[in-house]
């Protein structure tokens, strides 16, 4: 095997160490690199600090041959890394022309005057090559330096997709041979990862050394990622294929998808194929489960829509629970889900009417009902399958599981009526 | 001033460096040792691989008083954390009786047998404290080692923060003098981070050397955070707020709130005083705008409902806008999310009504309205507030930013009203 082409991802920013933004950045980043089969050896994240910045820069320069930095090009006065940049490669700052048009450009185009601070933007080390940015006013700087590519980015999310989409995976690609890694992601939805681990555990056993196999537990789901790697994709595809081809049987009823698949897509993919449709009436998940499921491109092929009867009143006077069903048995049970997913089915003319209701917490709980006592239904017009969860004391998570649960109950009986 | 108390945190898992899972776990550390007034120096990612490991625990140890580890502790055949410890510290492996008992009862209070997998998490490095994770099943170990602490952590977030919160911070705050450390964020809306750093930048010149400055900008929103350091607390939070109260007249219609609030607790908050509620016809958004308002403990106080009309034949059914107006202006266009706005006011018997209708891509544009062209609308009862968005290309981002741009135009609506 060929040695692999490393990469190393920088992350600069005191807002990062002092934990006041969700580094989403390194993680795009990680992924883009795994795809053009670039292996990421370490993240290094760090504050606006010149020292600590030289000497992530020296310990990257002897790991890898890639390095990726994002952060500290904003216009305001925290912001370093140009100069510290300037220091670490012995270089001088100059102004670049054509970044001060881009700049200028950037503003013009929004009907806005170039302030001094935007200005002062396109001043540059002398020896990086200038990167456009058209989506932001941050350049991009392309370093090639100590035997290594280096490329600074601004932390926006956006600006930085674009500059490693239009600039630096063209330049990888064409500056290194890159080897050959395949990934694929087994999804499934409804085991733990130690009752999934004692299934497989024969067959992971007899995987050879160049296949691998990893968990990749999150809420309500576990992933299976089986990693090849070897001299060409072919032959590599085919043995990964041939191994999932022997793990499928093993686990088919938890399977729901493969790769990029999520439980939302996969679903809206079986509805279109049967030409179905779905519409929800949510009270703990508030909105979230719709979300989830709109997220998806395409989704009004077969989300009908929702409604959210918050407040009680509404679950009877909106949705048509009856008002003794919520007397006798309360907001949360199951006999309440059952009627709203019932009606939303109804008044959505759909084919499945999913519904949920519960205590998300932190209050409202009592010994009967406690915080995490949730009943979700689901309805396709003859039957009524129902679950009752008892989940945790955290609203987010209660709220994020919940909406897993009702799509695998979606799943489950879409399967029961394919049978 | 003290020297600082330094940490540095450690993420393990070779799914942090595919990319294939976002590392909320380092976001959360820095946070809580930030707010006890431990400095974190520097984060590093590595893989599931034992000289990475080897090296960053080195490198760490010469960098840190306090290092964090999380990651590489589950049940299964890639989790090497423990043997790489181990060998780290040159110790050996031995069976802990009471993690044995622990991981027996955690199984039993589930109902469930203990595997062969969940008893081997029974065995931990002889130098180190066991520490009991009761919400999972992976022990939590402390060494005092090499002049620093070590805490090896699992990987799943809330099995993390149980150990956290019930062991490593009382032990870290026992352990060690901390230092004094104030933060104070200013949370505004409606104004990009050039403007509002070109508006306060002669308030930021004079600040003192002790108190800094930081811009964090998220969608539609940017946060300002003041930083003042010192020997004790009561003299730098006057000097901050001090400080504080001369920024707020340059800046005070763009301020919704301090610290924690979001823009959603800000205006839960301002609901609840003036004993004012709301309900949302949700277009394009899908169910997110509801989502955003009830992730707030509470908000079935001030939120009654929702409908998502997603497929238009509901925006006539179900919510009552005319069929002349869809037909004449279509579903996005300033007179339909007036007449939503006003509907869902009037069907959840709220004092406003907000609506969204757009293009959130990526497919279903036009050259009249194209992706990323939104209608938002707040009825109070008496008038209509409505606004146009020409958002992005991405169907994430224009389902946030419309979100976002909403509740600023709730704010607006209020601020008004108050007049």
């Amino acid at each position: 095997m060929n040695k692999p082409v490393t990469a190393e991802i920088i992350s600069i920013g005191d807002e990062l160490l002092y934990g006041q933004i969700l580094d989403t950045n390194s993680k795009w980043l990680s992924e883009e690199m795994d795809k053009i089969g670039v292996r990421v050896v370490r993240k290094t994240t760090i504050g606006d600090d010149p020292e600590a910045m030289i000497e992530a820069f020296k310990s990257a320069s002897k790991k890898a041959d890639i390095i990726l930095m994002t952060g500290g090009l904003g216009p305001t006065k925290d912001d370093l890394t140009k100069n510290v940049l300037v220091d670490f490669f012995n270089s001088s700052m100059k102004l670049f022309p054509n970044a001060l048009e881009d700049v200028r450009k950037f503003f013009e185009s929004r009907g806005r005057e170039l302030s001094p601070t935007n200005r002062s933007q396109a001043y540059l080390p002398s020896n990086c090559t200038y990167i456009q940015n058209a989506v932001g006013t941050a350049p991009g700087m392309w370093f090639e330096e100590n035997g290594s590519a280096w490329m600074s980015m601004p932390g926006v999310p956006h600006e930085m997709k674009y500059l490693m989409e239009n600039a630096v995976i063209p330049r990888i690609k064409e500056k290194y041979k890159l080897p050959v890694i395949y990934h694929k992601l087994i999804k499934t939805i409804g085991i733990g990862e130690s009752w999934l681990s004692d299934i497989i555990s024969d067959w992971e056993d007899q995987l050879p050394p160049h296949i691998r196999l990893a968990y990749l537990p999150s809420l309500g789901e576990v992933k299976l990622r089986l990693t090849g790697f070897g001299e060409s994709l072919p032959p590599i595809v085919k043995e990964v294929d041939d191994q999932i081809a022997k793990l499928e049987p093993l686990i088919a009823k938890y399977i729901y998808g493969y790769n990029t698949d999520t439980i939302a897509s996969a679903l809206g993919h079986e509805l279109i194929q049967r030409n179905e449709n779905i519409a929800i009436a949510e009270s703990c998940t508030g909105g979230y489960l719709s979300h989830v499921i709109t997220s998806i491109p395409g989704a009004s092929n077969y989300f009908n829509g929702s409604i959210i009867p918050y407040h009680n009143t509404y679950k009877e006077h909106l949705l048509g629970v009856s008002p003794e069903t919520l007397a006798s048995k309360g907001a949360v049970s199951e006999e309440t889900v059952i009627e709203m997913s019932k009606q939303v089915r109804l008044k959505f003319n759909s084919t499945y009417g999913l519904a949920t209701s519960g205590v998300a917490g932190p209050g409202g709980g009592s010994d009967e009902k406690p915080v995490g006592m949730v009943w979700i239904a689901c309805h396709d017009g003859e039957k009524c399958w129902t679950r009752m969860l008892q989940l945790t004391k955290d609203r987010i998570i209660n709220i994020q599981l919940t909406s897993t649960a009702s799509l695998n109950l979606l799943r489950e009986t879409i399967l029961h009526n394919r049978k």
